[in-house]
């Protein structure tokens, strides 16, 4: 029996500890904005603008519900097509002011395509004679979890590298030997621009659809990357925020947000489905970093700590 | 008969016109960069960054060839599919530094697919027995034009878009009395952000996969179209480029650069393509906004100069 009460009653508190602890550390509060979807359902944006840490962060709790998924919905599950379904989540990115600082996103979803079938059907099976028994049952719900978290420096350090693969290794390591492995190649094959043949970051962990653990143990593990994300990300924004910068490190790091944005506006598929979902756009695109800029065919020189992002973390490495 | 080698001709000529007029306004000159593409093909990208009157400006050539076109290239021409082909184009997005002149797009192009049936095989007709003559023949070119040009204000000014509006009416004259209006309603659906309801700015002509007057009047329209950009933009560059501004309006403008930018790789056909068919990756985004700024749910107040452009600007218009 999956539990979906549980799940939404977590995700609401794990935002609510996120922005309580981020607060601490920059002094300045969110914007709390609470927003109803008419075709049902609706969600919290927090936002936290011009902070003193925090130049742009945003954190989003969302719980939308339809009567019938959209095929295009669900390309692993066909067979959730039509179905009411729910689907909610918390998704975070945080752009720190400082060029030292990396950028960070975290989400954590869970989605349901509900059972169709009453138990009186059930108990009628002449009710629906296309169902022999070969494809999914119509009375058993279908849902999974999906989620992740990834960084993006601007000038590296490779302790906060380790730190954050680390923290996210140990979180999983109770579900499973495999699972950072398997959901770090994940997150390096998702996190990737195409375009221009370089990976968004230093990667992290990423999964979707999962429900292999049974609905308990999978929510465990969920919980468990939900509640790894402040000890992963906290210490290197403590880490490295009094580190001085000037305007070359604030130019490359307004330059570099450029790819963040050419991502999330081309490859990622929760940006493209909301917006053309007709979700809602600001909280959709809490994800924008507040100052970016573009140019033409820039390279650092060779040598330069801008240089060293591509050569030294910009790759196909194992961070643990 | 079609002759590209003139398009070709005047492709070039007309980005070498545009650059010139462009360098003597701005009093900096361009970046001039010439590249091959290893499947075929090349191009040239001019770029004019940070200079006096335009903060980034970037005209490009690009001359595409291809053995085999792929289905999803062509939807309106899906007998297309699997032939030769070769496209060309100019195309421009100019971002100027003071926020008074609006942004501008202009892009012309020409598509070809060859014919794949030569001369012998027309005359032995049992080596292609699938061609019956329902389809379309293979001995024949399919080509095509498209093209046009729009204008994005940050503070708008009804004298600038009535000139830009009338100059492409008149170009659009002597090919027939309804093209301007019929290219006019296409740019305004083209450019269009939908997670926004709002228009990308006031407009322009906008046409695609046109043939209609054979191929002379077409390829004369395209140039028609091609050569009144400069008088269509030129004056309005001019006639704001002293006007005083403050921190405001280059906020403002930064701002609204936003949706240029989610236009252009969320929606915007040629950006998406290029990016997913390993085009040249600076060379599309050569349209990418200098500096942008995107910040949460932000709306001008009633009145202000800002609130104008949304009440008396972007909106359904009849602007000549």
């Amino acid at each position: 029996m999956i539990n979906q009460q549980a799940v939404f009653e977590y995700l609401q508190s794990l935002q609510s500890k996120i922005v309580e602890a981020i607060e601490l550390v920059d002094g300045k509060n969110f914007l709390q904005d609470s927003w109803q979807r008419p075709e049902g359902g609706g969600g919290t944006s927090c936002m936290l603008e011009n902070g003193n840490v925090f130049e742009r962060a945003g954190i989003g709790f969302s719980h939308v519900i339809g009567n019938k998924l959209p095929p295009a919905a669900s390309v692993a599950h066909p067979e959730a097509a039509g179905r009411p379904w729910e689907a909610m989540g918390v998704s975070l990115v945080f752009h720190p002011r400082n060029p030292y600082i990396p950028t960070v996103h975290m989400n954590v979803r869970f989605f349901v395509a509900k059972a169709t079938k009453s138990t009186e059907e059930i108990s009628s099976p002449h009710m629906d004679e296309t169902n022999t028994g070969t494809a999914t049952n119509k009375d058993e719900d279908i849902w999974w979890f999906g989620g992740g978290m990834d960084l993006t420096p601007y000038y590296g350090f490779e302790e906060d590298c380790v730190h954050f693969h680390r923290t996210n290794k140990e979180a999983l390591s109770p579900f499973g030997n495999d699972y950072y492995t398997q959901f770090k190649q994940a997150c390096d094959e998702y996190f990737y621009l195409k375009h221009r043949k370089e990976p968004r970051g230093i990667g992290g962990v990423f999964f979707d659809d999962f429900h292999a653990l049974g609905f308990e143990q999978s929510f465990a593990m969920l919980k468990a990357v939900g509640d790894a994300f402040l000890n992963a990300y906290l210490p290197i924004a403590q880490r490295r925020k009094d580190t001085p910068y000037g305007e070359i490190e604030r130019d490359f790091q307004a330059y570099r947000r450029g790819r963040y944005v050419e991502f999330n506006l081309v490859f990622d598929r929760g940006t493209l489905f909301g917006l053309q979902s007709n979700g809602r756009t600001e909280s959709i695109l809490l994800s924008m970093p507040p100052i970016v800029k573009w140019r033409y065919d820039w390279k650092p020189n060779a040598g330069s700590p801008e240089a060293k992002l591509y050569t030294d973390f910009l790759i196909d490495k194992d961070w643990v």
